[in-house]
């Protein structure tokens, strides 16, 4: 017989069906035992009789032929999403039998500290709402293929070893590359921006690599970055509105095809207006002033609490959960990034604010190669290290800009998780590659 | 005005318009000058006056201004995709200056050693022939996303730094993690194998890093790897069904969105009839012998000539360029690979090799604790350096199996490349990062 999956027995009542899956949970009854039966479309209840589940326990691989009966209306479970059906189990197949778990995995919500729930993560990563963050996380990225695609952005896999390190050395990971010394690129920068000379809208979703030397809530040393790059700009505009197109289409996706997702977690994506608005940093500051009392108009970034300030100022004033802030001082920002040309102070970058944290960066690139090198070398950022990259300035490069965030960011701040390492199936830290280095000798302490 | 699209001029013929891209060549003729513009949509002719022109050269980008007019018939270049119309210029702005080019990339095929080929990478991708590869690539990654969402694969993002290696230090890259050293993965295997436990079935698009200690023309040091897994299969060859559904998904995706391309190449898909033929490699190895008089019976692979053999046979005889050899010695495969029941000597691991060459590696895993304990013992790999693939086999692993092949290998089959380099955009090897080596000293010699 075939296998039928989960989801489908909902319409095969009277039927007799193959189902396959994990044992995640057990409830005796005497004469009768109710097995919950996961597998990747759900989970339906399975009943039978003592001696069908012998020695069953909690995630037990098991093969179910029996048969599915409609569950009388006051029985159903609206937790279970086939629960208007139940399997009566005629044959039960153990297929691959469970060692004894160190925690119930079948709470609706698994209550574990966040060690235990990463040195379990082949076990946590088996229960629905757990699962849930990666289905989302799934449709973010798929939406951002989608959305760039859909523009004529050709996509491009980055390369992850670079040959050296042109902005500084801080939090990069070296590489030992045969007789040389390489490292992990921290973004796909320079190669997108390069590309935009040959494709002119390029994206590409790769993992990168920062060796953040502090343990927060909200960084891990490897992420997936989801980076565009577009040429032939007219304006700085146009790369914010091209970020704006994308955020606000991952945003849609989410909210179509993860509705059981959201409502797990109680969320529902950011409120935005048809425009997102907009305003200079300096001109953040002056309503954080105003509204606050606290004076940060000269400082030369928006504090954390300034951020959640001007992302409360959005949110009452434009009913916008999402804010552009743009023209950061040119000289705390990448030697790359554009000088507005009315105020050369300032600059043309730009971040995407949400709920009081920053969602993306982006902004308008120097494209013209003798003012590119000149930066480079003010930024002490030494040429012959970007060789690559200046090649394609130096050959006639348009105008461009694009924009780049991470998906276990906005995965985290779209289902406001409290650590950016629930939103990662394998986060890399300070303390972890898999398992805890500290306490772990598989990997080997210099 | 906006910005028109060089394929867009077709359907604009009598109108004005403004057209932004590179100068590709120009030809001067007295009184009247003939500039090819490239976009990232085509070429089209654009005819000036000298003094419209002045001081412009290859790779210049310009922003033209002009009449889109019909040519007459004789006149139409086959080769320029717009060869219908042409533009007669009104004004033209130069917007970024290219410096003198260091060869002709005007030629319809870039003759140029690879070395230089690479060295002037950010110019080489400009060359219509050399992007057309990047668009096959593009192509068939892209399929291959497609291929498994439709039959309900997961896609996740694969750490590239792992804890440690498991089968061996050879051919691996070490990383400085924090105070502690880490390396980066050859291949996802273990995390696409460890998530069917939680997804069922899983696909991810990765870098992925293999220090070859050898320069060869079919290796580099970072690839894309293109892997897929499924849990719940009934036997190895429905692991094989799905490797052959998704390679012909991809081949016939190539087909229908790259004619253009294959033209270029002059080439065509590989011929594959309805089913994909099959044999055990003693059964290859027997068919070689018969064949040839060459006696390989006891080897315990297939050699480079032989590989070529099978696939002349299965041209000859099954009129497929494509073929599955299966059931290679269980010791020299590793340790998770399925022996096979009936012959425990040979495993139930797959290849599938083409045109002589070998294209998608796959196989039946091991999904029973205990007996994946032992075999990692026998293979010596220690499992507290495989804690975390380990425990999702600890707690019920359904019988599984996946497939495994590299973007830029398929790449360079399905054009008939040389080189692998010429399918990777930044190839990296152990004379190169972008740079040479050797003679770049942004790379620190040890």
């Amino acid at each position: 017989m075939n296998r039928t999956l989960i989801s489908e027995t909902i319409s095969k009542v009277g039927q007799e069906v193959l189902l396959k899956g994990w044992v995640n949970t057990r409830r005796d009854h005497g004469q009768i035992v109710f097995i919950d039966l996961r597998d990747r479309t759900g989970i339906v209840q399975i009943v039978a009789s003592p001696g069908l589940v012998a020695g069953l326990h909690s995630e037990d691989v098991i093969y179910v032929t029996g048969l599915v009966k409609a569950r009388p209306e006051k029985l159903v479970n609206l937790k279970l999403a086939t629960g208007t059906v139940e399997i009566d189990a005629q044959k039960i197949e153990l297929v691959s039998k469970a060692t004894k778990l160190p925690f119930d995995l079948g709470q609706e919500t698994l209550q574990l500290e966040l060690p235990t729930l990463l040195d379990n993560r082949a076990l946590t990563l088996r229960h629905p709402k757990v699962q849930a963050i990666f289905r989302v996380q799934e449709v973010i990225i798929d939406a951002f293929h989608r959305a760039l695609k859909a523009k004529d952005f050709m996509e491009f896999q980055a390369p992850s070893i670079i040959p050296s390190i042109p902005e500084g050395g801080a939090e990069v990971f070296e590489v030992k590359y045969f007789e040389h010394k390489a490292y992990l690129a921290q973004s796909p920068q320079l190669y997108k921006s390069l590309l935009v000379s040959a494709f002119e809208r390029v994206f590409s979703v790769n993992q990168v690599f920062r060796a953040e030397p502090s343990v927060t809530t909200s960084h891990i040393a490897e992420f997936t970055s989801l980076d565009a790059e577009m040429g032939f700009i007219d304006s700085w505009e146009e790369v914010k509105d091209m970020a704006e197109y994308a955020i606000k289409f991952i945003l849609d996706e989410v909210q179509k095809n993860c509705v059981k997702e959201l409502a797990l977690f109680d969320v529902t994506i950011p409120v935005v207006p048809a425009k997102i608005p907009h305003l200079k940093m300096r001109e953040a500051q002056q309503i954080i002033f105003e509204r606050t009392g606290r004076d940060c108009r000269h400082e030369k970034d928006l504090a954390p609490d300034d951020e959640r300030e001007i992302c409360k100022w959005a949110t009452e004033k434009h009913h916008s959960e999402l804010v552009f802030i743009s023209h950061y001082p040119t000289k705390f920002r990448p030697f790359y990034t554009y000088p507005d040309d009315a105020d050369p102070e300032y600059n043309q970058g730009f971040d995407l604010l949400g709920r009081g944290r920053e969602w993306l960066t982006g902004g308008r690139r120097i494209h013209d190669y003798q003012i590119l090198l000149q930066h480079a070398r003010e930024w002490k950022v030494n040429p012959a290290k970007i060789k690559t990259y200046l090649q394609a300035f130096e050959y006639g490069m348009p105008p461009l800009g694009g924009f780049a965030f991470g998906a276990e960011r906005i995965t985290m701040f779209v289902l406001g998780l409290s650590n950016i390492r629930e939103a990662s199936m394998f986060p890399r830290d300070m303390e972890r590659v898999d398992v805890r280095l500290r306490s772990n000798n598989s990997v080997t302490k210099k």
